[in-house]
């Protein structure tokens, strides 16, 4: 039995499995999503970003226990962007959550990833779908935020979560500018410490500012502390109203629709990075390389002699009836 | 004149309308790209990354007063990763920079994105040609840290600067992670705040932790107060040390080869992009993600027909005879 078949049987062990392959961009991973993706679509998930230190884990954790208590099953993707570089993995305060280790019906795994843009993109969206076709009802994406990887993250979630903190006055510069209009809940964490109000007043402000488009919920902001456990109901109750939102307003259905765009552009751009790498076992991308950095073409030229090629390849592919490919 | 001749007859306003062309994609720049691509190869690159809040911007300006002293001419390009859902410029404390708006030699701009992956990195790489090839001999390339698009932009650089603060432990245990062996030159910048000497001791244990090929030069750690314009001599002076030593190694060549690649990688990524949303006008793109949506087909076999289709496509385009495409 392939590991989408145990998946859909509900063996974790295979579902960690089949996420490392993903992660590992592993050939045989691909046939194995193909058979779950006829069992997605069903689990509602939620982003949770923010600076480091905000608070996201122990946000994340308190959410877990909450949605444990309506009887839910759970999801965790917990991404951690900064080791694309030496390809390690950051745990530090996710352990936290491992006091759901034990408990079945919560599923937690942290992603890295190595090599090319896009690549981190590609395995969040196939951790989500091997969580989602076993049955999770909700799935939280963790991420820490401020970077491109971020904003193709939340435009993968039903619901998109800030969390802030009251000494957080640069934060809410870089959200004034840009992450703003994706959100859907403000946390404002630590909500015992000073400056408390005065988020929670320039939050609020901007949000009145803010162009929405007719029948919009406006962004809620939920005050926690998250160490204490305090404001998990308010703020799962605000994801709750957003989903109702979303399902009355037709809107669910535009991002579910975008989520599926960005999963196909992945996918073919997945494709043309294994074909250009596997071109003559990698020499033909070395030899345009070489001709490059002696000055002998431009890029641009170059990307049309290796998108030529890789169009000759597809073809001779094709009429020898390889799947298309 | 195109604009490409302008920018190599030293034309700034041409500069700065190409760069633009670029970042919005438009068609012509990247023939104009194409004439300046020769002309290029010769700045020195610095990328300067950290937290927001670290004091990146002060220290930019502070390394062009310095480099200007030095009868350097410099080009700076400053990334906003966070504006890539609205469109819009983080400003912030840029501002700052602008006591050299007036210096002919020092040429600064800021870029957003808009879209598609990767569309920030292939524009810091089209600005860092267009300085290039204005002359410039240094070039800044400043960004907010912590997500794919810095690890990218680390990769096109030859020197990387990561700014932290005294008070920035949560900074460091990312670091650990991720971006550590990249870094070439650490900056505790506000290093008259508490927790200075716990931060250095903190980086040279990890420094002298960490796994250095024979011969490769261990990264500086450098004390500044950007504020004062303190300690900005020794930063340019290990940036010059680190600069030696790339020359002397062979290794600058390697990074230079791999920036190369990276673009090359980037062009093609953007042909493709193109052509897929470009096929009968974008519709097939979205006949594709209504077969998704209804699940009558997977992400895998939709890219396998689109990819086809390009293919098919391409190989139309190059039988009569249209330069490849």
């Amino acid at each position: 039995m392939g590991l989408a078949n145990k998946v859909l049987a509900g063996d974790v062990r295979a579902a960690a499995r089949l996420i490392s392959r993903i992660e590992d961009e592993a050939p045989d991973a691909l046939a194995e999503m193909d058979s779950l993706y006829p069992h997605t679509g069903r689990a509602y998930i939620v982003g949770v970003t923010g600076a480091p230190g905000a608070g996201k884990s122990t946000l994340t954790d308190n959410l877990i226990g909450f949605f444990r208590k309506k009887n839910m099953s759970v999801g965790v993707v917990a991404i951690d962007p900064t080791s694309a570089l030496t390809g390690g993995a950051l745990l530090g305060d996710r352990v936290r959550m491992q006091r759901h280790s034990t408990d079945r019906e919560v599923f937690i795994r942290s992603l890295a990833t190595r090599g090319w843009v896009g690549g981190l993109a590609r395995a969040t969206i196939g951790a989500i779908h091997v969580m989602d076709a076993m049955g999770k009802d909700v799935i939280l994406v963790e991420t820490v935020g401020s970077g491109q990887v971020e904003i193709d993250i939340v435009r993968a979630t039903d619901t998109t979560i800030v969390v802030l903190t009251p000494s957080a006055g640069d934060e809410i510069q870089m959200m004034k500018a840009g992450i703003l209009e994706a959100v859907d809940v403000f946390v404002i964490n630590k909500a015992d410490k000073e400056g408390t109000d005065r988020l929670r007043a320039d939050l609020e402000a901007m949000l009145v500012a803010k162009a929405r488009r007719p029948g919009e919920l406006p962004a809620a902001v939920v005050l926690t502390e998250a160490i204490h456990d305090k404001g998990t109901e308010e703020l799962a109750g605000a994801i709750m109203r957003h989903r109702e939102f979303l399902v009355s307003s037709g809107e669910m259905a535009i991002r579910q629709r975008e989520r599926i765009r960005l999963e196909l552009l992945e996918t073919i751009e997945g494709f043309v990075k294994d074909f250009v790498h596997q071109l003559d076992g990698g020499d033909y991308l070395e030899k345009l390389v070489d001709e490059l950095v002696q000055g002998r073409t431009n890029p641009r030229r170059a990307a049309m002699e290796i998108t030529g090629r890789l169009a000759g390849e597809l073809n001779g592919l094709k009429s020898r009836g390889k799947d298309g490919l």
